[in-house]
């Protein structure tokens, strides 16, 4: 085990709804692994739960023999990353929770935290499509908009850790409103969710779409991924929302491209799992309404990481932490 | 002359009317300047020119006993960092010209280009607001919008060098057409050309306003400089336009913010100069769009260089090329 004799990590990947957890090796294999509930809605159980998996876990690995050499956590919210602390969670009822001192405290080991949308660009940049690429944009497309950004080949994380909202930047100040509470955030246009309001609004025109049934007859119960079934089927009014979902998508990348220069930009979450379907949109929306000397030649590409991105990104997080310790 | 023995380097800010040149010290003090023409119709007069006066500097300067150690060059225009080359210029008719090389041929001594915008960044971090931050944004607002950025003390310039165009990220997707061929960037909403623009509007509706007859009573030839000064005699229509004006401003910077989480952001180029009359309402529209947790505790300030921002950023680019080199 860990037979190259580089050991290896404990990546925690802390959801609303889960809690996964893996030993991960320098090659980015996953040794042994395992799942488990997220009490969410109360928050004093959450951390309990938090503290006796990480001892339950890293007990369980070295039994096994495992050379675990750091902790890495990813955890839906905003982290202070001086502190680490994790200051809030969109979904889970915990505030202020020092989750990198319970992992330190229980393990003996360090521990590194960053937020999901930082852990999975992690993960990408460790195993994934963004190998060898120390400039690249991270885009997670889900229920929400995430984000995380490499310049020069080290995590953009700003003065207090919070960098990287870019689910946050405004596509339209006249858009929808957006959970953060303002209007026209990328969250709102290139979501899982928003997705799915395209194909509502189309579907108003195109009522032999099959989206209409499979959404019982209601357009504003059209989901993400009922778009996705439905496009793959061909049908129209699904292949229309994606078009129009892409142009958004790509107007946001356009700002991302203007501001970072980058090599790379991947896309992942949920929705790029259906990835085919836009990629080429995409492209084109980028390269139509970006300025020609700036967004020539930037790659834009889907996420090759799918379900494990986020315990393979904390594993990245703490491979990372572990090698600039040693720089 | 450059008496703490730390020498002192030559800082050169190439624009689409002048070169300004001088030498500056490790603290910023300028000890000898001048300033040419750019023949900038002509591109190889204008390479000529550059070259030519580079080299008659340094004699002067050396000539006079000052101990020059490098070169920094601020030029407008998109720059291929790696390779040292300016691709080209907003208003001057060169393409392609190798502008770090020739600086080393001349002289000699170690060079270090950058563009305008990022080069008045370095600057603030070297003698301006900015000392001892190390995450901040900066932006210039002047006829257009240029940007710099620091992202853990270092400057962010992407995959080619040429990131940081902050003036063209979209602040709304159906906003006026902007220089880059693209609709609404920030340029043209935060600009002192769009400030003007704005007045014209406000001007519509308020036709005693002094603007109309600063214009020669075309509200069309209103300028960003004609509404600072009306807006200093406190006429109604011009401190309508700058509220406007910030408004768009403000939505800008939330976007930075989020996407950088910085410590600061800095406020330079021509417009800031009547920066007391709109940097509060810059504040509160910052305060009303950002999301709370991420907006609150950044600084927005004006800049602290004024006219010499352009030749005492280039040094600051030479003084921040040496210490990498020496790290």
């Amino acid at each position: 085990m860990c037979a190259d004799g580089n050991g290896c990590v404990l990546g925690i990947d802390i959801g609303g709804t889960k809690i996964a957890v893996a030993a991960v090796d320098a090659g980015g294999e996953m040794l042994v692994e395992g799942e488990f509930p997220s009490p969410s809605r109360d928050g004093d159980a959450m951390v309990e739960a938090f503290g006796s998996l990480i001892g339950r876990e890293f007990d369980r690995y070295r039994e096994k023999g495992l050379d675990v050499r750091a902790v890495g956590i990813a955890a839906a919210g905003y982290i202070l990353q001086g502190e680490g602390i994790l200051l809030e969670s969109p979904n889970i009822a915990w505030r202020m929770v020092p989750l990198r001192q319970i992992a330190v405290e229980v393990t003996g080991l360090p521990a590194f935290l960053d937020n999901d949308a930082n852990g999975a660009a992690a993960g990408e940049r460790f195993v994934g499509a963004a190998r060898g690429v120390d400039d690249f944009v991270y885009l997670t497309l889900g229920t929400g908009v995430g984000g995380g950004v490499y310049v020069g080949g080290k995590p953009l994380r700003g003065h207090r850790g919070m960098g990287a909202e870019l689910g946050h930047i405004v596509i339209d100040p006249n858009g929808p409103v957006c959970g953060c509470g303002h209007r026209g955030c990328l969250e709102v246009f290139a979501s899982g969710t928003a997705l799915g309001r395209e194909a509502a609004g189309v579907v108003a025109g195109d009522t032999d779409s099959v989206l209409l049934e499979m959404a019982g007859g209601e357009a504003g119960r059209i989901t993400g991924k009922m778009v996705s079934r439905a496009a793959e089927r061909g049908d129209r009014a699904a292949l229309r929302a994606y078009e129009i979902w892409s142009g958004y998508l790509g107007m946001g990348i356009v700002d991302l491209i203007h501001i970072f220069d980058p090599e790379l930009v991947v896309l992942g979450g949920g929705v790029s799992e259906s990835g085919h379907l836009f990629i080429d949109s995409v492209r084109r929306a980028v390269s139509e309404r970006g300025i020609a000397s700036l967004v020539e030649g930037v790659r834009i590409v889907l996420s090759e990481l799918g379900n494990e991105a986020g315990v393979v990104g904390a594993a990245g997080l703490a491979w990372e932490g572990i090698r600039e310790r040693v720089l």
